[in-house]
């Protein structure tokens, strides 16, 4: 299943893609995508609902995040070996944790900002995945028993905030509008194997990142292991996964984002997003 | 005020210390000590409330952490000079950020637990607060209108995954019971001034530290401040301020928390903790 969160920004719907592609409205079966919506006994009842039965959405509305604001957002740095060899980092023998504010998720179509005192804002298609199943010291075999399913996220990152004001990276990476997701939530069940998706991210029609997810270093089985070994992962908690080669850090010389700078991110079988940088606002 | 969350783990209610040291049940009046509860219209509306009109809660009843699950858990590193010396680390130029995951938030006496694979286990006493009115680009001078109250947090950390299993601090500061909030949360009426305030933590009746606000670097107006140049601040987030000297890191040599060890926290004029180490249970 696809499944989407629809309407006005903070008043979102959950909504599902039916077979001609238009939004159905799903919030007489679940009241949001979030927290215990997305376990397995959930998904199954959405997937038992007749598509046609359901209010169909106003034509051409607006999607939210495919997922509510998740209790932790948590994101794999330097997880693609080119990637890290293009921003002057060594392999890491383990993963690479940061945290991204969990209230920087935005729609997949929303206008990215450009924070005030920013220098440097950059892009990062990466594949994101939501917890369907609280994860605590889980085995890698077991792993996405506790995985709902997929989507794209665009890792937006202020490199003069997270590399050069001290310290850690968190400090540019959740800035209100970093986290666009989406467009859709793709249940685990339609895509079996992600180790070889096509990802990639266009500047104003320029393909600037064009890579697979068959150079990640660590995959999304071992990184639910590997998280649940620090922190306990709940229904709604969002990872994502690490971006490959093409960010603007990587570019000699290095080349950031302005406003009026158009991104379209996508990932095989996940469909596409399309933000516009726009100037900071009070 | 002194506000409380009070019951069984997960199941607690709001609540407040009445004039004779016993908790009252505050949940005719509010829902949760979370999100808008905070706000300043509705810590008037508690203030206005008879506490002896309120339900007494049971004798000895658990205390639950002072704030419910934070949307965020901001933490703030080397904040104090000589910490920061103790723990090899220059002077900030600008705080140090990183991320507590906010499922880590525990009762001020619950156990804390030592993580599977810990090897380093750690303490810090820390002055930490809640945001009570949303926070974004907040100039200092605005910035404790947007503070709800203070209360002590130890912020129990894992120097093994802090700074040797790679990449962030994140890794070694959220695992679960890692984050005992409370006893109380003090409203920003009952303590006007912050920058003096004694701050000390035992470790089976010895005091390890034994410090005071009057070396933090970086303080809570300035925080807020800083803090909402990078990110939205919403009611119930957590910030919480940095440790003075006296670290289990910064003994010569090194000490770390075993099973059966007993931490005792305190604050002038925010109570005291107690937690129990306990081992690491599936």
């Amino acid at each position: 299943m696809k499944l989407v969160r629809f309407g006005e920004k903070g008043q979102e719907k959950p909504g599902l893609i039916d077979s001609t592609g238009k939004v159905r409205d799903l919030s007489s079966v679940i009241p949001d995508l979030a927290g215990e919506a997305l376990s397995p006994a959930s998904l199954t009842k959405i997937a038992a609902v007749d598509p046609t039965s359901l209010p169909l959405a106003p034509e051409g509305v607006r999607l939210g995040s495919c997922v509510a604001r998740p209790g932790n957002f948590v994101a794999v740095g330097l997880n693609f070996a080119d990637h890290a060899a293009e921003t002057n980092n060594p392999i890491p023998d383990e993963p690479v944790l940061f945290n991204k504010a969990p209230n920087c998720v935005v729609g997949p179509d929303d206008d990215v900002m450009i924070p005030k005192g920013s220098l440097k804002l950059d892009w990062e298609v990466e594949l994101a995945f939501v917890i369907g199943t609280r994860a605590r010291y889980v085995e890698e075999k077991d792993a996405l028993d506790h995985v709902a399913g997929y989507f794209i996220c665009n890792d937006v990152s202020e490199r003069h905030f997270q590399i050069e004001r001290g310290g850690q990276w968190a400090k540019g990476k959740g800035s209100e509008t970093f986290g666009p997701l989406g467009p859709w939530l793709v249940t685990k069940d339609e895509i079996p194997d992600t180790s070889d998706l096509a990802m990639w991210l266009e500047v104003n029609g320029e393909k600037v990142q064009n890579g697979s997810t068959k150079t990640m270093i660590f995959r999304i089985p071992f990184l639910v292991h590997y998280i649940s070994q620090f922190m306990v992962l709940e229904p709604g908690d969002v990872i994502t996964t690490g971006t490959p080669p093409g960010v603007g850090l990587g570019f000699k010389p290095p080349r950031f984002l302005k406003a009026g700078d158009v991104m379209r991110v996508g990932i095989a079988g996940l469909g596409v997003q399309q933000q516009t940088v726009v100037p900071f606002q009070l």
